[in-house]
């Protein structure tokens, strides 16, 4: 097996996020973060631009992982990448059953299989949501997100 | 028992709704499709009126069903139609405990029953949102909708 | 429709078990309760014979619903006894998945629809192994269970 | 152990809200209602200075419960006041999970402990989002929640 | 509040019960931990005596924190002790609706409260059964048990 | 990546085993089988000699896939196999917990990850559980199992 695509919204990218590309990375040959243009999910923290260049901040260190923007969906976006599997990281039930769902509708549309890796305990709880309340209290969320989304998310005040 | 009430958004009817319909017109004498028209779930894919229309479409072979217009409460429109039971599909966890919740609220506000019927698990992982998704890329929806939804939604390209 | 097969283990049967038969009475015009001999789950609280005759006692008020004994399959049961479709109450989430799996197989097996009817909330957390439970350590079920089951579990001190 | 944080949206407060109060301010020296200003659900039911009101007229009986606004974080608003605990109510798996992250994250943030308080049976089906909905068409609200709120419901048709 | 039944097998107790007791000590006067007898879940690890003992050992440097016997319903130790409030731990959604349930069924049989502590994301994934099963299979559990549980699953070997 | 470790109890190895093998052996280069000898979930249906057998006989059209016992913890087995990383079916949610648990405590054991491959919708509500109890009844277990087991099945009666 060789490379992994990992699509998601990452507003922000945590350090959730940050432990499945670094497990990732020494399982595959090549990790592709896709990060979702069009987020349903209302107004959005930060730009798709500014998410990507956060994301290349924080994952700088992996010589085999690099980060796309996506338009379109994750089987296309798969498929132009020239991904062998979609990855997804599962934290808790809740996320458990629509990843399931999008995992078996993926398959159905293109063939391709989707893993799901695990994240540890230690972050179980970090979630973009989350930190996007925090934030936008005022919160300190350097504990839960790399260095280069909390830089931005301090030069919003 | 003679009639069933199938209250929903239907945006759009896919096949895990036409499963719970085809299941449940042999099982009950009358069953009546309840399209809700004002959605709390954002901008809708399909007007009311197209939605009606496509479900009697894709359900005319079943002579015992009608599709009905519905902008009250279920248990209302339960009465008003002469609904012995409310029927609703039960595809996933996630689904389960909002209904059971409606379901007793339905049944504190007017004592009427509601009966769940499982979606088969060929049809278990498709959801009106991730079809609106997925059509929404211009990914082909055909293996997830009736005839009518599928030509629907290639209009709209 | 006419026929409900309501197939359980029923030791002991309770007042959520008995709301069931309550709605279900009303919805089928016959449902027939069959009684598991053999369960799986470890020492059984009373003798099959013993829960038939209990639940005949608590029903009895119903002049459309019957006990039978069931040391089959559930789908034959139904088969033999002529039942259209399989009743089952649903409690709680973590009921929902399991019997989401029987009815999917008991339908590959024989064609037969389950269909689930909610409990109300007022007996949302009775569940026998429970009453098994403060039966043992010789706590009052009285609330929780029929007057027939009362007086047995009475009887056993 | 003296003083408890209850905070939550209350759009619009309910019975099992209540409920909640009324269990703590028996184990708690003082109980206060924190009224979340800025609510992401969408359009609210009610102003935020509408729903303490109605909440201060539900529970003025409690001599040792207060009603305050709170436009930032929990722990915040938890430190200002000197509470000791945060308290939430918890009714059903689908709250669970979040809830449960929210507890690990502001116990992260501040060190402060949350504490869940089970709601009965009775009221477990009664959900904030459910009484706006059986409100917004017009439906009998009364079994669901106080009597001020009620009330704040009627004048708006 | 003063006092708090916190009941459980504890075969073994681990770090994620030394965290709730932890937690519990600060927030109540007193806290008094009931160790069930006779658990219905198979082939104890430890004898009752064992146990309790390994938990005094855990705990002696809190000086609110004792350790009883129980065989009989928690809200019987509950009175006799003189406990307020029955509390519990919560690590995850499959824990949640049995305790949801087991709380319910108490507050029915004595009206006494319980209130659920949430587990810290550390531990979240450490479970009796999981330390039971590494145990043995002669896998190192240290990091998952107090030293006095890891001495006595050494010196089993 | 190379070699993949998939444990289990496989009593019996079912057509959702057999597709998570299908899957996997084209994701990795080499996948073992291990089967769990000594389960704790009562008595076995088959020996683990048997299940071991029927296991190589419905997948020895796979040229990269092996079957070995296992009765050590599932992180020695990986280690003692050479094998990269543990992969686990993930069917349902009631699965998943569990599941999420062990792969954490595998994780914290010995640094290996776990990644986890959906099954397909079609075989979702195929348990091994299910299949002992349809086959414990003389039901026909036919389309759920491979022939192998079918046969196995077949001859028992």
């Amino acid at each position: 097996m060789t490379s992994a695509l990992f699509p998601g919204s990452f507003d922000p990218f945590h350090n959730g996020h940050l432990e499945v590309v670094e497990r990732a990375q020494r399982l595959f040959d090549r990790v592709i973060i896709a990060v979702l243009r069009n987020s349903e999910k209302g107004d959005p923290l930060f730009s798709p631009e500014d998410r990507e260049q956060m994301i290349r901040d924080s994952v700088d260190a992996f010589a085999n992982v690099s980060v796309v923007s996506m338009s379109s969906l994750a089987v296309d976006v798969a498929r132009d990448e020239g991904a062998d599997v979609i990855i997804r990281g599962l934290r808790a039930v809740s996320d458990f059953e629509l990843e399931l769902q999008m995992s078996q509708m993926n398959h159905q549309l293109s063939g391709i299989e989707t893993l799901f890796i695990p994240t540890g305990s230690t972050y179980s709880f970090i979630s973009s949501r989350l930190i996007r309340e925090v934030a936008g209290y005022g919160g300190d969320v350097t504990p839960f997100v790399p260095a280069a989304v909390q830089r931005a998310i301090e030069a919003r005040r």
